[in-house]
């Protein structure tokens, strides 16, 4: 017989997911209603409001994609590219590949414009392909890369496509409640993001908004959108509609219970303080792995505060440091994916888990763990540091 | 500010989801993990193993794609159908109008077998369906249709469908662990299904088994699945990886923890006796509905313990008893869907739903509800009824 599963207390500081408030926890385990009960659908337009605020947009077509952030992705493709388009697809890591991916399946070209994983996304070659490119109607980029902890400069961006009369698809799915994400203020077509980042609820929800020329687009759609199950105006009946609400698919009841808690919790603290508190916790971490002699990986100027890329210094194997990191103090940190493979680590600072607490407990499980297996590093230096940075304030 | 949100407690009779036990709740609040802690991989096995035991089937390619039944269905079609293939679809009832809309959007072209909605699926006419199109490469219908509560004769239909050299696509998401659904005895080579169902775990997840068959055909596909996040050999990296599993998507991790628990109540009590259970309730149900003089529109071969598709006495505003059901005894029932609507209540017995609690408030409330409402109905005789059945055990 298979017991039930009791999982170990972790501290989650790795890409995602992140720690989940406890708050958040227990709302998911309300009982679940029916996805057309009344009072689900009043809980839905409180999610709808909540994100609006999250995405800082007034954008009506705001909601939860039932799925990932993967599926997020999807759906914005599925629905804004149409067979023969060409997208023009900024690539600076692994999320600007899955990109490429998704305007492939959708029967699209994507345009690569590539940038080394670890430097944000290069202006000016955006520029250069959109004049090289006339015929394409959209470009897609990330705001904050999961893979390397770069953000790039997401208003610039958009205001470029939108010179070049392209619609943008923007992935947000780690800058959301972790950095300043303004929709509207980017003038942004289609944005989507994760629960699981900075909101710090647990995964397989996708929050998504489309601008008024994006739901134009869709509407002029000659050809099906290729998937049932993402296509927007389908759903839209559903989280859209005006006192009925038609059936479309079965919502994940619970998960949005907790999506709606932990985004009542970020309006509680506010936007900007859930920003300055990313960024506290940041410079913590930061004094305290610079002190140490580890290395950051991104320029200053383009660092994530909520995912921080740090080098793996010589000789070390980082595999086996994270694995005593979870072995002996039950703490997660991530992996380097793709190119940065075992060139770093990737430690996050999300959400409800961008803390004081866990800035010290990487720091100095961090030090130990180095210190046991005598990689280069300067021991018992690095929790004072980031000590400084709290003084400070 | 928008406050937290505190569900009412409902009893969940309707097509689903269905009443969560207490322990799936539970488990759901569990401190969330990474999707790639060795305990967190530990789990997915056992899932899958639950699954298999769930499904009756030794398909190693068994696991829950993180998205709600739709989801699954469109996984099923996008990987088995490739673009000017033809697919023999059945269609009795609104979920087979959804498969033809998956073979549409595949670039597919299906071949509708229509039957009366609260019928099966007539064999005959598939059999003239699969000798006409001797070019279809998949046959699909759904076992178990939540719109009518009908069931259809899986076994069967799946040996014609060998037998004229088509592979299957069956949907369960109605009756895995409700009625019988043995995948290795129908040799069905694709099944999907759903959480919130028979299964009464919450929405949002959905179990998928694929045989050997149906794994050769995506192995050899010319084309790359259309959707990225359901393709399957993608997924297999993570969900079937032996030792290293690859990213490929953030699991629900919470979620799985319901999906789990949920499983392992079911095989405490045992697949037989758990379908034992809804068919005693199911005759329960019947014998109070048809002492009141309510009517069942399935013929009673074919009728689904599960989902008792009632007629709405003639005169009957069927909204507004449903309205009083939730609002004077918090009891969900369902409405008709499609050919269906304004006819028929769709009166669920799921999962842990199926109970005697459960039939005695449904038919005592109705008894009620119909009696202040001056429907032609015989009053105060349907709780005896159903005790009779259960006092013959």
């Amino acid at each position: 017989m298979t017991q039930s599963f009791y999982p170990p207390q972790r501290t989650l500081m790795g890409p995602g997911p992140s720690d989940v408030h406890p708050r958040v926890l227990a709302a998911m385990a309300r009982p679940t209603i029916g996805h057309l009960d009344p009072e689900f659908i009043r809980m839905m337009d409180e999610v709808k409001a909540l994100l609006q605020y999250a995405f800082q947009t007034t954008n009506p077509v705001t909601f939860a994609v039932s799925a990932p952030g993967s599926a997020g992705m999807e759906c914005c493709f599925v629905n804004l590219v149409q067979p023969g388009e060409e997208v023009i697809v900024c690539q600076n890591g692994v999320f600007g590949g899955r990109m490429k991916e998704n305007v492939e399946r959708c029967g699209g070209f994507p345009v690569m414009v590539q940038d080394d994983w670890g430097k944000p996304i290069d202006l000016n070659k955006v520029e250069d392909a959109l004049k090289a490119n006339p015929e394409a109607e959209l470009l897609a980029f990330v705001h904050a890369e999961t893979s390397t902890g770069v953000q790039s400069d997401a208003k610039a961006l958009c205001a470029l496509a939108q010179q070049y009369g392209c619609l943008t698809i923007v992935d947000t799915v780690t800058s959301l409640g972790g950095i300043s994400v303004c929709v509207d203020e980017w003038d942004a077509d289609a944005v989507y993001s994760g629960s699981q980042k900075c909101l710090s609820a647990p995964p397989g929800i996708s929050p998504v908004t489309f601008g008024e020329r994006a739901v134009e687009v869709v509407k002029a759609r000659t050809t099906k959108v290729q998937s049932w199950f993402l296509d927007l105006q389908l759903m839209l009946s559903y989280w859209a509609g005006e006192g009925k609400r038609a059936y479309h698919h079965t919502a994940p009841i619970n998960l949005l219970y907790a999506l709606h808690e932990a985004l009542v919790i970020l309006q509680e603290e506010g936007l900007e303080n859930a920003w300055a508190r990313h960024a506290l916790h940041h410079q913590a971490l930061r004094a305290g792995c610079e002190a140490m002699g580890l290395h950051f990986v991104v320029e200053e100027a383009y660092r994530l505060p909520e995912l921080n890329a740090v080098s793996v210094p010589d000789g070390v194997d980082e595999a086996k440091v994270r694995a005593r990191l979870l072995q002996d103090y039950s703490l997660e940190v991530g992996a380097g994916l793709g190119a940065m493979a075992g060139k770093i680590w990737r430690v996050g600072l999300m959400g409800h888990a961008a803390n004081k607490k866990n800035v010290l407990l990487f720091l100095s499980a961090m030090d130990a763990v180095l210190g046991q297996m005598d990689a280069p590093i300067v021991r018992d230096v690095a929790v004072d540091a980031a000590l400084g940075v709290y003084a400070e304030g």
